[in-house]
C-alpha cells in the first residue's frame, strides 16, 4: 500500500493510473476505521483495480459547536485495516493543503441538504459536498462508495454528482452492525458502557417500525409515535428527529403506499453523544 | 470539426482522447463568437492537442432583469467560426439536459466574487462557478481559456480551480479590440450608431488612466474621478462602477504602490446596454 498525502502527487498518480486502462475506486473516510468502512473498501476492491482510501477529519462538515476537536483519530491503525481490507493507496491531505489560507469555494447542494441532518447541522453538508468535490478532482475515481450509515449524505453525494455532472459511479454500501444492533459508528467511542446499552434504542426502533408496517400500519405519524415511545423509555436518550421520507427525494411521507421505498431515520443523542441510524424499507 | 450534444458522449470522446495521450483544450462560450472568442480558441490550439468550444448560453448567470432572452445567438455562424479557428469538437449541450427538472447544485467562490460585477449581478459568479464546474467535468481538459475581457470571471474560476483542486490549468487571453478601441463583446450588436461611438467611452477613459499612472499619479481617488468625468461628458452613459483593485483578491486600492498590479476595471451602461473593460497595469 503507497500513502500519499500530497494533492498533486495523488493526481499525477490517478493520471497514471487511468492511461494504464485501471479502474480507480475511491472510499473517502474521516478515519478511526471500524468494520464499516471496511467493507467499504472491499466493496470499491469488487468494483475497481485500485482502491484508493482516503482518511481526512474535514473541518467544514463540523458545525462550531460539535465534536472536530475531540473526533476520534488513529492513522497507525488505520493504515493496517486500510491495508488489511485491500487498499492500494492510502491518501491523507493535511489540513493546510486542503484548506489554504484564503480558501473561498463551497458546494452546495440545495433542498434535499437541508431537512433531517441538514436542520440540525445547517453547515455540515455543504462541507461534505464541498471535500467530496475536492477529493472526485484530486483522486479522479471511476467509482466511489459511500456507506448508507449516512444515508443523507448518499443522498445528496448523488444529486451533486448528477447535477455537476462528476463521471463518477456512487455505490451505496450497506450498514454494518454490531451483533446486538448498533449500527457502526467512530462516534460509538464516546459512549460509556451504560450509554452503550441505551444506544440500542436506535437499532431497535427501526426494528420496532419494520415489524409494524409488515404487519400492516401505513401511517407515519403512528409509526413514528412508536418509535418515539420506546427511545424516550431511555433515559439518557434525547430525539433530535424520527423520520420518515422519500429515498430520494427526503421530502416527509404522510402514508405508505405501495412501491414506495421510504429511509426511516432518526438522530438521537445518548448523553452528550449524537448518534443517527436508518433503514430504507420498500413497501 | 465533431458537433457534439450530449453530456455522456462528450464524457466519453474526452475520456477516449486522454486515453491516446492527447492534451485537452477548452474553450467556455455563450456563443455568438467574435474576434475575442476566436483568439481564445486559437491560444488553446496552441496549448494542446484537441480543442473543445462550448456554446451554452447559460441561464444561471443571467439575473431576472437581466439579457438572457434577447442574448444573441446564430449557431450556423458559431459552427463556421469556431472551426476557421481550430476547435476539434464544438460542444453544444441543450438546457434540459445542463438544468434538468429537480436540479439543485451550486458552486459558490465567496469574497472575489462579492465585488465590481458580483455587487450589481448578485448570482452572476454563482452561475458562471457553477457552469464552468459542469463543462470541466464534462470535457475533462488539461487546459481551459478564458478571455480577460471579463477579468473577474477570470479571477472567480481561478480561485474555484485552486480551491476545488481541477486539475485544469487556466489560461487568460488578452483583450481583443475593435480597431477603434472599443473592447470586442456579443453584446456590441444591442449598440445603436450613436451609442457605438458613445461606448469609446469605457476604453479611452482606461487609456486615459494608463497615461496619468505613466506620468506619475498614485492615488485611486484621483484616477477615478477623472476617468468618472471623462465618462459622464457622454450623454448615454451610466456608470455602475469604476475600480482600481488588486488583480487577484479584487479588493480596492487607495494608492498604486511600485510593484502592484492592478486591475481598473468599469462597467458602463450606454443607453440599455451594459458593458464592461479593464486594463491589468504593473506599476
Amino acid at each position: 500500500m503507497n500513502i500519499i498525502n500530497s494533492i498533486s502527487e495523488m493526481q499525477h498518480a490517478a493520471d497514471a493510473l487511468r492511461c494504464e486502462g485501471k479502474r480507480i475506486g475511491v472510499v473517502p473516510t474521516m478515519g478511526y476505521l471500524h468494520e464499516g468502512h471496511l467493507s467499504l473498501i472491499r466493496t470499491a476492491k469488487k468494483k475497481s483495480d485500485v482502491v484508493v482510501t482516503t482518511i481526512f477529519v474535514n473541518p467544514a462538515q463540523f458545525g462550531p459547536n460539535e465534536d472536530l476537536s475531540r473526533y476520534p483519530r488513529d492513522l497507525d491503525r488505520d493504515t493496517r485495516l486500510a491495508e488489511s481490507a485491500g487498499t492500494n493507496i492510502l491518501f491523507v491531505p493535511n489540513e493546510k493543503e486542503m484548506y489554504p489560507e484564503g480558501y473561498h469555494t463551497y458546494v452546495n447542494v440545495e433542498k434535499v441538504s437541508e431537512v433531517l441532518e441538514g436542520n440540525f447541522r445547517p453547515t455540515h453538508f455543504r462541507g461534505v459536498t464541498t471535500v467530496v468535490a475536492k477529493l472526485f478532482n484530486i483522486t479522479k475515481p471511476h467509482v466511489a462508495v459511500f456507506g448508507q450509515k449516512d444515508a443523507q449524505q448518499a443522498a445528496v453525494v448523488r444529486q451533486m454528482v448528477k447535477d455537476l455532472n462528476f463521471d463518477v459511479e456512487i455505490i451505496v454500501a450497506p450498514i454494518v452492525r454490531e451483533p446486538d444492533g448498533l449500527a457502526m459508528s467512530s462516534r460509538n467511542v464516546y459512549l460509556s458502557p451504560d450509554e452503550r446499552k441505551q444506544a440500542l434504542a436506535l437499532s431497535q426502533s427501526l426494528d420496532l417500525a419494520r415489524k409494524r408496517i409488515a404487519t400492516g400500519e401505513k401511517k407515519c405519524e403512528a409509526l413514528i409515535a412508536e418509535m418515539r415511545e420506546h427511545i424516550t423509555s431511555h433515559p439518557s436518550a434525547r430525539i433530535d428527529y424520527i423520520s420518515i421520507a422519500d429515498a430520494t427525494t427526503l421530502q416527509e411521507l404522510t402514508a405508505l403506499d405501495h412501491g414506495t421505498t421510504a429511509l426511516v431515520s432518526l438522530a438521537v443523542r445518548i448523553g452528550s453523544t449524537r448518534l443517527i441510524d436508518n433503514a430504507l424499507i420498500t413497501i
